[in-house]
């Protein structure tokens, strides 16, 4: 994707500045002002530890009914398991956003990511936030650095985009997110910014996120770790000539779904130390909840993940991991290919050309399906190998 | 441990040799007779994916009601996922070392470890099995030699063993166990042999060996995945003079669990590529299901076993690791220590001496404290780092 051919859409202006929280000097701090009126809709992370800011977000969004009119980010630093101290410094950081902005401190939506465990340092951000409120943008460069300065370990922003075009008029739809470690289906340190002109009120907003989220940030996992932070969050100024109506909403959610997807793809294929990303399909499974399960024991399991690294057709591991993951599968039914090739037939080896297949894994992304001949379900699912490099960026004391 | 001081209980005799599974050479298939009267207990892997040599073993101890004659062991096939075949080669072999040694099928023990998916090479069986038939012996050579045979990834061989004094005489209990990768509570990778001369029946062996498992090799994990093929064997000759009844059963009860703990210590601590072994305790839990759950999600967490692996002391993602447990734990009473040191108090950064808590992570062995202060459960739990080098091993095609 090429950011000159960004649309963005209207109601919303960036800004970002190094606040000296990363100790590389990058830029660490990031604003966006949202025109009056906007409404939100936003889903946080399943860890029942939760970081100081998603816990003031989601209050805020109470407390607002939802509408917002600034969101303040910082790397560098997660702002979580720092207790009452943390809180205070996070409502303190959104109550100068808002007086700069003059707006309510509850229609001010924090995010923070980085260390867990490190007091946030609020003077630096407070001093950064000041000269922020003045350099509002809305040119692409601004979307741009905005979606570096929100990153952590990755090592490329990540952006997707949407216009469209409906009978009513042309809304656009614009996405950024940020992770890549401990990703994982219940949205893991992940950070994903959505923002859209249309018009639509938090009710319609939540639903369709939710759906989005559940097909595509769900259905992703690089190292089944969570995160403390993890927030989605969808932003509709209401700035275009279209309002989301029965008939206007199965565009939005498309466009959405595709935006959702690319970010989600993105993600993964930016995990740590990732070398292969692998596209598995569960096929055939009573249901989405054991389909899910399936697919997550399957891309939990470092026997398969390392498997993966070595471009390795060992399909031994993989239904191995289908017998380990609590579903009561019967083995003698599951069929699993690589690319177009069976390698396993009702639970037993096949002949297959091991050396097309490993050709096939080598790829920086390969197909794996696994057929459980349950029932009429399937599951696409993003996940990826587990590299020494992975182990080396990790264990680098301290991260 | 030095295996010159291994004293022998008494009715069993070993033998090993090259069948030529392996296709390094190395001695790949054992043969333990044993005397006539000897009565089994067994414990299976959990995974819905069981190998041939389990449902076979399993359908033997009931068919014989727990009577046993001998086992055969091989290495480098698991005889997994090989389907009716699988099933039909594993009888054979039973069938054979039966004639050889003049008893039924059913009293015969298979196991088998290595490669899944590979048919085993049933022939090549066969005649190895021949020849060891005529060369059991009753001595430390043979033993040793039996726990070299059955390795696959291991890099050492593990013994552990006990001789138990009573008023009524004395008895001897001897363990040899092999795994390395794939370690995990619910008996993974993991074949385990326990031969005792106490006199006891079936009954008792089975209660007595659940209660020792579940303290002893359900606590341990190395890479969180569960093994096909895993199997713990109790055998129990009745040549000492002592029979098992409420006076002798604490003395046997306490020398098995002391066999079995050295055995999972020593599991562990040869974990693939392992380069530092944890000792992590769980305490004040409301039960012991939801310690062990907690120690599950820490000890099979990549991102805190990378650190592990870093000697870090991030503290934060073990937190994060028991928000993501699926335990309604209350961040804010988790107290957590490093060796001495608390680390994180109430769920927030306490002031500590990094550098010292990085110092005793650097060691072959550390210990990690977790207080919920819910309840009064504390449970003790063996893991491992996650290396480059466990990768490695792992990512090789085709292990």
């Amino acid at each position: 994707m090429i950011a000159s051919e960004i649309e963005l859409p209207q109601g919303f202006s960036f800004s970002s500045r190094s606040a000296g929280i990363k100790a590389s000097g990058r830029t660490d701090l990031a604003l966006v002002e949202c025109c009056p009126g906007t409404k939100a809709a936003a889903m946080f992370t399943k860890n029942r530890v939760v970081a100081a800011p998603v816990q003031v977000g989601r209050a805020a969004l109470r407390a607002s009914r939802d509408s917002i009119r600034a969101v303040v980010v910082n790397s560098g630093n997660a702002n979580c398991a720092t207790g009452l101290p943390g809180l205070k410094a996070c409502r303190e950081v959104c109550r100068e956003a808002a007086r700069l902005l003059d707006t309510k401190p509850e229609q001010v939506f924090p995010s923070s990511t980085g260390i867990i465990g490190v007091p946030l340092p609020t003077e630096k951000i407070l001093a950064a936030l000041r000269l922020l409120a003045r350099q509002q943008q809305t040119n692409k460069e601004a979307v741009c650095q905005f979606a570096r300065t929100i990153m952590t370990t990755d090592t490329r922003p990540k952006l997707a985009w949407r216009k469209v075009c409906s009978s009513n008029g042309e809304y656009r739809l614009l996405g950024i997110a940020k992770g890549s470690g401990m990703i994982h289906p219940q949205l893991a340190t992940m950070l994903v910014y959505l923002f859209t002109d249309v018009k639509a009120n938090p009710r319609q907003l939540k639903s369709i996120l939710l759906e989005a989220c559940d097909k595509t940030f769900n259905c992703i996992s690089i190292d089944g770790d969570t995160s403390t932070n993890d927030t989605v969050l969808l932003m509709a100024s209401g700035k275009s000539s279209v309002a989301l109506s029965r008939r206007t909403s199965p565009g939005f959610r498309n466009a959405l779904l595709h935006v959702c997807d690319s970010l989600a793809r993105q993600l993964v294929s930016d995990g740590e130390g990732v070398r292969h990303v692998i596209r598995l399909s569960i096929e055939a499974a009573k249901n989405k909840h054991e389909a899910l399960r399936l697919a997550k024991a399957i891309a939990h399991s470092p026997l398969v993940k390392t498997a993966w690294a070595g471009a390795d057709p060992n399909w031994g591991r993989i239904l191995a991991a289908c017998g380990n993951s609590g579903v009561r599968i019967n083995p003698a039914k599951i069929d699993i290919s690589i690319g177009e090739q069976k390698v396993c037939s009702k639970g037993q080896a096949c002949a297959f050309d091991e050396g097309e297949a490993h050709k096939h894994l080598s790829q920086p992304i390969s197909d794996i399906r696994v057929q459980l001949n349950r029932g009429i379900r399937n599951l696409r699912f993003y996940t990826t190998d587990l590299t020494a490099d992975y182990v080396r960026i990790n264990a680098d004391y301290s991260t």
